[in-house]
């Protein structure tokens, strides 16, 4: 059994092509990837311009509704505005039906029933100012959410926020020529008048929601309505295929493991090494697999949008799905890159994961797995553990300082993005720039000295000493695996 | 005759110094080479500077018509601003010879025959909305493209285009002292209303094309006319000398070639390598080669401009070709900057390329010959292959996923670019805020969360991995180089 | 008592592994550090985000004060708008109360005194062009300030400034859930009209001043009021804690010093180097207390903001206190980071500061303590001499030659920032592009010649050779450093 | 006299420290140097804030006969546009002294006298359309430029140019507390409105001049008029005693060398080599002789501004002055830097231009003296003449190709600078952006196919490959030198 265990081992790690030149077995696993890389490839193209258009439908319907719903201004200031707001806003409703260029219909049902039944009527506002009830078909719903307190006894003390919400029906027609059918979508719209701040300042903004709902007029399904279900369901049967290949890989590989750390134990009496262990954990398996999934999940959403089932699915839980799983088919390939020019690696030696040294893998290893560049690791994970402290104390300390004056400190996350920025060098001029506006203490530290400094620190530090450091342990990192 | 093979040899892995020592040779290639630097080079800037004019007339021409005969708005949202939009193009058009600043005349034919002859009339249109036939000299032809499907019974919702076609004739002045003559212009204007999309808006667009048509007065041509051509003649057979000289040296090359191989088969008693023989193809006669046909098709086309036959020629094919042909010329001079610093080159070392080795010549090689790189290539090929692989997974991912909603990714091929500039450090900030107004899922896998890792992950893999390798490729094979 | 000396040395040179595991002695100042930057952090993102909203709450109310109160225009170029100007704004003045959505009420009294008494009145106008008295309540104060030069006998000429300066009472509602209590504003508003420069423009700009005053109906404070209270004097206290013990360390070191340095120069006959003095001194001990200080200060101004004690102390200041306090807590833990991976390194060889010779230090050493790398320190030193002795010629020549024309050179500070800027590659086309903008000497010295010759040669001296210097500097630090 | 000549070598080649430690000599040129950079960088500050004073105040009187002049378009369209924006000019003109807030007078007298006597008139003018007469005083003087070729009878065909002259005096008032004098100036305003391209578009643009012209009312000159001339004198003085003492050095080091020769002639019995030669010329006195003429001459300039001489002389080429002589008066002190850390140089080695290669200087040498890097020069030279091959090759490309429809390649001058930008990393994105706007061309070479491509590779060649390059050239040079 030893000699099994050990022309099994010797097998093991081999590449495909020394594989199939002992045992001519056909590298049945890469043609599954290839042809994997061209399906998904294609369907996400297909995909992609199709769920594109869809968007640009969509942006182009809410272009019009802002446009001739309502006046240009996005801020109210004074209750004058407000009013004529509102006004305008059903006016133009009434009229949007014939006067448009688009198809546009009305819905006669309440859009959505969150609205809070204690303020349904109109009765707060000065009721002179609004026009009459012969703009109330089609209905406009007013939601109107503010304070109790009795001692503010001016409804715009007390106004949070007023949602107007109506629907309208419309249709996406197809040109002679496309391989789509048309869609019936009802829209409910939602325009906000927000006063959460009490600032002086209402902030008007426009939402839409569109749900697809039958035509009238039924048509016949075009043709390609077929294919495209026919390359989704042949995609998840390759992907399906794909995983059992892997998943027995992946087994097979823990059952040799097993057999030869019993006969290690057995021979050397001590435990495997840990590192040794995880040789046997091909983590190319794992991305395909997982690559596989993602892939699998998308095109069952995919399948179930184009057949019109509208639960708790969507387009871009879709295009996620697929666009991840894509990423992943392409990095798999990398693997197979390392085998063309070396064909000669003596592979027998245990103990040494062979697989990921080569230098193809590199580019990688350096992302998932840097666990084998042993003699680098140490210096790369502390190095990248000093960096990202001082990368929070500097990104904490800007967003407090500048951020109620700095556009670009507003929050954590986007003070962390404009730092990410700066280091590669981008947009730094405007970023003085903004700075020697912020408000000025009246002390010696005040904002136009200490922000610059702020600034140059930060830059000389992270450009000039960290990513230095960094390309150096790279660069270090590179030439010792060379010379291995 | 094995003596006389030898000198031969040693003779031609001679450079021009060393040639013309020996044999006293003048340095006629050279001599032509850096007559054509200087010919083609003000060649092309006095054609850059007129086709610049050109275009900027033709530029300011349709500034005029996108004043004079539109008002400003570009999309259409209702039915009356068509109208309105078709009435007043038809009223300004009538104006425009007597109020505009420019010489301009109507033309009277057609000014394209592809109308569908099916809409032909404005019957379509709701006559009482457009303004009466007063207007209809000089004419303006309408094409109504629509739909035929009987149930859908209003017009505008069965408009896909509306062109709106005429012409007009127009004089370029030249002023005293200029070298070159008046021309008379037709120019076909087109005005597009387009509706394909059936969202409500309608996107207005002009295009005009203009075609060279003889001008009533006849003026004597000009005597810099005679020069240009005289110039353009110079240049053709300039070129025509050095490709002569070039395939000759190829020629000889190749049977000098041939006579060694017999001669090493004969001695050695197996066949030449592959590489052996690539050191007798000089990439620099091909070069010279492919910029001397570039110039004399691109010089062909400037005289055929020049004396105005107006076939399938045109400016931009010829500034295409004399473009390239130009940055084919500058770079070929780079062979000669190898030759002034190393005369005690010994060349005698057959099997290995010397004329490719030299400093100089390097950066050349990079692009189109990295074969003789030969320790570096292996890296270098498939370091390439690696990092589009994670380049084109990253491409189509963000494509599908951000595409609809981020403006840098609408196209593959923008996408591209702008990951591009993302590794050069470009515009990082911007799309980083442009990602936080794209839509949110109702998921833990909210956009907000995923575009800035997707974004971060790119630009640390490419800028501080996949760069800093590859730079420490670039000086490793520069240092093996200088070594050598 | 040289044998106790000897253990004294070995153990303060020991890194707190080492030091638990030969006296079981607690990492306590470590376990403090850790809820120091815990507990700093919380505090600062709370005060941050409340700090955030009060700014976009007084933006808000500038904004609303300079779109109900003045037109548009901000740069005044005849007389009549100067009129205009004032007339609108004391009518919309009054109306503010009224029509605007926020809540407003007006100040009685002189908003400031600083008004110079000798020009109190409106006599200095034209009475007929400005509106009558009866928009004089509420009061708008105007100050005039202009020459006494009896020659220029215009007023228009005279003026120098004009102050309109009038006060309103504002109130910060929070919408039930928040944590904070409503707020009340006394907003000194101070319109200026200033022709200082005399040059036919007067430049009109808005400011506005914020003071806490009662509000009338007094509420019940909430119980987060306490909470924030409470949490700020437990980060008192334990700043407090970390100072004593940190203090008694560096006190302690000292006192080591001081018996070393006796028995050194009793064993050597020779003074200590200073060198091997500064090893006693523990950056790390100072920046902490340096933190802690920083810390305290800012949390003792933020209870006094909340518990509204309103003296000199302020918004601005706290925020800089505690983001600086917490970049320093942050940038302090790099310390730690050094032990996790070398428990094995012998410190007993007195005379090398080997703490700091490992590597997570590096980064922090190169900004504050350059002092040990002292093989590089002469180099990198003199180089940064050498790199801002360049830098300041040319930001002063850039500055007096390109500063009257070009927006970016416009002060030394502000050049300072553009060439740095371009130095990091940002910004570099529209640089160059405004140049081409500037007015143009007569000589052969235009400024279309010498700008770009100025920006080509400062970009390529500084990025292609200080930077790589810089660059090969550290490099070779940091490869000298992984040698030892 | 061997000795002697010895002695002298010897005493040349020390640096200032050995010579005081020697001959206890002063270092009386580095004290004036030190003298120098300080008063010469007050006085360019002073003058620098004035020059940016005026200049602002010309840039404000500029704007302001731009708005109150003429009304926003800058392209006119039709012929009533052309007229109204004369009557328009003329109505304003007459109304600017009294309307604007600015102190304007008129000019009665011909502003300039180059107008073209055979069209003065308005007679080319349908006169029924230019408002009448009585608006002619203030007089505005009409220019027109036009064809004389009978053939083409309208007025607007035969338009180049349309000038409008007028004058304007005006006041520059200075707040009490400035430090200058008040300045009175005629202003020559010229709108041009351009027909050149007769294109259909009349462009139109403003320009002036500012003259001095003696006040009315002359005032008492300011004390600090006489300090600051005081400071000029001053500075001349300091640079003719530093001009005098290096010229003494440069002439003592040129005897010296003559001695030194004959001695070597004489002793080995060949010459002496040429860059033996080289080392008794002191760059750095050089450079301070050159930094000295130019201070002089921008403090001789200043001296004649300030006293009210206008000649040749003005602003632009004083601050030229002074600014590139600050420059190299900073760049100067580089020198002294070299010296203060090495004391112990052995500087006898006769034929090693020793001064040289010091670290400090080596940034300074680069740029004027690459020559002593002797070893480095072939390869930098070469490179730098083989990557400016490709630079042109590209830059006469891409104008050529994209010139006519690509703002940024739209001259030679603006294509190299974009290119320049490009290689640093910035505007990429748009630059890609503004590439897909390109004419299209019928073929398979289509400019959105190959713009694209112009600009992959121009920047992966020169991004990539010629800067790392370039960067392994300076780091290996850097390592040479730390050699040695």
């Amino acid at each position: 059994t030893q000699e099994r265990l050990r022309k099994e081992l010797k097998y093991f790690f081999m590449n495909p092509c020394q594989k199939f030149k002992l045992r001519k077995r056909k590298p049945f696993k890469l043609t599954i990837q290839i042809c994997k890389i061209a399906f998904v490839t294609i369907q996400l193209v297909i995909f992609g311009q199709h769920n594109q258009n869809r968007v640009a439908f969509m942006d182009d319907n809410i272009s019009v509704f802002r446009n001739n719903l309502m006046n240009n201004e996005s801020r109210l200031y004074t209750k004058d505005e407000v009013y004529s707001k509102i006004n305008f806003l059903r006016q133009q409703y009434v009229k949007l039906k014939n006067s448009s260029v688009g198809i546009y219909g009305y819905l006669q049902e309440q859009p959505t029933t969150d609205c809070p039944d204690a303020h349904p009527s109109l009765a707060s506002f000065d009721s002179d100012k609004l026009i009459g009830s012969n703009y109330m078909t089609p209905p406009i719903y007013m939601c109107v959410d503010q304070y109790m307190q009795p001692q503010l006894d001016c409804f715009y003390f007390r106004l949070i926020n007023l949602d107007l919400k109506f629907g309208v029906r419309t249709v996406w027609m197809k040109n002679p020529g496309s391989l789509y059918d048309t869609d019936c979508y009802n829209v409910y719209i939602q325009v906000k008048l927000n006063n959460q701040d009490h600032a002086g300042i209402i902030e008007e903004s426009i939402s839409s929601q569109f749900a697809l709902s039958p035509c009238r007029e039924t048509q016949p399904k075009k043709i390609f309505f077929i294919v495209f279900l026919f390359l989704d369901a042949f995609i998840i049967v390759t992907c399906c295929m794909s995983i059992v290949l892997c998943t027995r890989s992946v087994w097979r590989a823990q059952r040799l493991r097993r057999s030869f750390e019993r006969f290690f134990e057995k021979q050397h009496e001590r435990r495997l090494s840990w590192w040794s262990k995880l040789e046997f954990v091909n983590g190319w398996y794992l991305l395909i697999i997982i690559s596989d999934i993602l892939t699998i999940l998308g095109s069952i959403i995919k399948m179930a949008l184009q057949l019109q089932w509208h639960g708790t699915v969507n387009y871009d839980a879709c295009s996620l799905f697929l666009g991840v799983g894509c990423l992943c088919v392409w990095v798999g390939v990398l693997r197979y890159v390392g085998y063309f020019h070396q064909y000669n690696v003596s592979s027998s030696r245990v103990g040494l994961p062979c697989h990921w040294r080569r230098f193809p893998c590199i580019v990688w290893c350096m992302i998932i797995l840097v666990l084998t560049l042993k003699k680098a690791m140490p210096h790369v994970l502390r190095f990248m553990v000093c960096a990202s402290l001082l990368y929070l104390g500097y990104m904490f300390c800007g967003w407090v300082v500048l951020g109620p004056y700095h556009h670009k400190f507003r929050t954590p996350v986007v003070a962390s993005e404009a730092l990410f920025s700066l280091i590669n060098g981008d947009d730094m001029y405007m970023t003085f720039e903004e700075m020697a506006k912020t408000s000025k203490l009246a002390w010696i530290f005040s904002q136009e000295f200490t922000s610059p400094i702020y600034l140059y620190t930060f830059i000389s530090l992270f450009i000039y000493v960290v990513l230095s450091l960094f390309i150096a342990v790279i660069m270090e990192t590179y030439e010792t695996i060379q010379v291995q």
